[in-house]
């Protein structure tokens, strides 16, 4: 039975993980930074040697092909990171996918179809989350990449330039959806279940929806010392009672899996002895299923009115940005679960509480993807890890699959 | 019966309120600014021409003396405000004070005792909370003087040498205590209740105890998606809880005029998809018993540790500053109540919950203060006023209290 070879997967995930690596902790490889473009160049390289066909696509997707004609089979993930972040999230599944394809190559297997190995653009979103698969779908608003920045208020378009790619032109890598048969993408789960339960494959059923709302509670900003309690309308105390019980809503009333954050908090004026006149929360709420997640968006709009009425305080709700739940394809799970079969490895079936490519490419293609368990479920840090077995398994996974899909 | 001018005491504040009137709304005159510096100058000026001896302290507190001799009976307030405040804080304190001493100078009234106006220093606490009062009553920490800051970071130092002064002298303005008869200031009231009731002069029991601390929740900052909701470690949940809790606690175990804030929030790593690690509250008590304040503030850090441990997260509380709550003189309130009942206005006792200066004079002499009405409780606002009438009813308690305190 054919199987990757460890030691030289090993070997690419040491070397990439050098680009980035300095000077803090982890690695940090923002799509198009220098770091970024010096691990293209090497993983250009690497396709070469491997015997595979490189291109790069107007939204400087990085792809490494093996075969003619099309439809073509897609597998891989991306090669950005978020700052000080981790050795395998993104670097894995397209190293993963160089090695099946040296390893097929090699094998001189069979091919009924062409298969490529890709490295999709800026997943991580540094200036627009999912570029590269955003384009490749045919996704991408060419009106908004002018307005595309990073947090420090660096426009898309100059750090592209800046590594050889108009960004105007990144709309022409939308993909005819008849030249793709499939898309395969492994990756660390970055969460606890698959540890927990000590199950070596993730099948992954699908990407949950996310909305993003900010919640902005509108007080008065009265003098903390001579304002009698009662008649204070504090926009923080609104905004604190408003979290809990829309955490506890979501958790009681969703799906089970749902889960909802309040990452960013900001309290207005902002000093000690004025009574907090606005508060302002950016709430985020995940679910896999999206008659719920609309659902569970609209009773908690519906309870932050209440509780801002109830407390004579205004409120407004903004619409920060909706992403639909991606189903993974039916036939992608069924061949990842036989591959795992065939290797005697247990799978489970769960969804993604992150963001994937695999996202936008289950919009013109099947897509799946496999996932391995994470140590402790951390990612996006630089002790994100996992067992160097767990990833042998996964990559043995990702291979089989992908020889049942173009067999 | 001997009455102040109020068209004279019209024309100073409007005069007064000049200063620093651009280019924002309201008054913007932070101590040791230039508009503040001008408005010293102008008021010595006024000094002199109603016939009193100005002088000026280490401190900077500014002082216009009717009469020779100790012990001297003080009064006034200060002529700084805070960014975009209103015309009457510390204003009419100072300016009442002056036309005070002008009627009582006009009318040739027999003194037995000397009688000062004074203006004191950094009221608001730009640089240094009640800077000037504090350094008259002997309780500057000389030693603290060259790190005091404006929250932009400039050196009282800078800001004083500026104005002309070197602050690492302003010990030197302490008084020996033999030498003050008693303290008297005239205030709005900067709240709702005299307004409320109908009442025109209220008469300041004490001013407020304030209690500052720092609490902050120390959680995971696990990924928003990804991580289950009952192994999420969230620091922001566990503040908004503790928040609410707090304030039910103090509300329902305090004197029943104990108050508290939570004026600074700071939330972080404050990114949409990450759980909140840290959660920092700015928290402030206010009571005017000493005992109940330091009960609410034993039960509210006992009540943090208890939200902390229940959440699996930590705590740490850490002390930002303790100021004691000032009796005023039972004499002073007296004096005050005979001088209204003589000029047929109803009175009020009740607490300040606002610092004030007369804090820091009670400590060496016996100190009083008397509040009017301040429209809609408004006060450190543009909008902040009072009625004429209000203004000239408060004056001439002042000036009937003063002939007491000197006859």
């Amino acid at each position: 039975m054919l199987k990757i070879s460890l030691p030289r997967l090993r070997r690419d995930l040491t070397a990439l993980a050098r680009f980035g690596s300095n000077p803090g902790p982890g690695v940090t490889r923002p799509a198009w930074s220098p770091a970024h473009e010096e691990a293209r160049a090497w993983l250009l390289v690497q396709m070469k040697e491997a015997g595979l066909e490189p291109s790069v696509d107007p939204a400087g997707n990085t792809f490494g092909r093996l075969g003619d004609g099309e439809p073509v089979v897609l597998t891989g993930s991306h090669i950005d990171s978020v700052p000080e972040g981790g050795t395998l999230d993104g670097a894995l599944g397209v190293l993963a996918a160089l090695e099946c394809l040296r390893t097929i190559r090699e094998a001189g297997a069979p091919l009924t179809r062409a298969l490529a190995v890709v490295a999709w653009s800026d997943e991580e979103g540094r200036y627009g989350s999912l570029f590269g698969s955003r384009a490749f779908a045919g996704q991408l608003d060419a009106a908004k990449i002018p307005g595309m920045r990073a947090p420090d208020g660096e426009r898309l378009v100059e750090a592209m330039a800046r590594a050889g790619f108009n960004a105007l032109e990144a709309p022409r890598a939308a993909a005819d959806p008849r030249g793709v048969a499939a898309y395969l993408e492994l990756h660390i789960e970055q969460g606890p279940h698959l540890e927990a339960k000590g199950i070596p494959i993730g099948v992954v059923e699908g990407i949950v929806g996310i909305r993003r709302n900010r919640i902005v509670f509108q007080g008065e900003p009265d003098h903390a010392g001579t304002t009698p309690m009662a008649r204070r309308k504090d926009a923080f105390l609104a905004a604190a009672e408003y979290a809990l019980a829309a955490r506890q809503h979501v958790v009681r009333r969703g799906s089970g899996r749902s889960v909802t954050n309040f990452g960013v908090v900001e309290v207005k004026p902002g000093v000690t002895n004025i009574v907090p006149a606005r508060a302002a929360l950016l709430q985020e709420m995940r679910e896999l299923d999206g008659r719920i997640l609309g659902r569970l968006d609209r009773e908690c709009a519906a309870l932050a009115r209440r509780i801002a009425r109830r407390r004579g305080l205004g409120v407004a709700i903004e619409r920060i940005s909706r992403n639909e739940p991606a189903r993974m394809h039916p036939e992608v799970q069924g061949a990842i679960e036989a591959a795992a079969a065939d290797l005697r490895l247990r799978t489970l079936r769960m969804p993604s509480g992150a963001g994937h490519d695999a996202q936008n490419l289950a919009r013109i293609t099947k897509a799946g993807m496999i996932f391995i368990p994470s140590k402790g479920g951390r990612s996006h840090r630089p002790d994100e890890a996992s067992d160097w077995r767990a990833i042998e398994r996964g990559a043995n996974v990702l291979l089989h699959t992908l020889l049942k899909l173009v067999s």
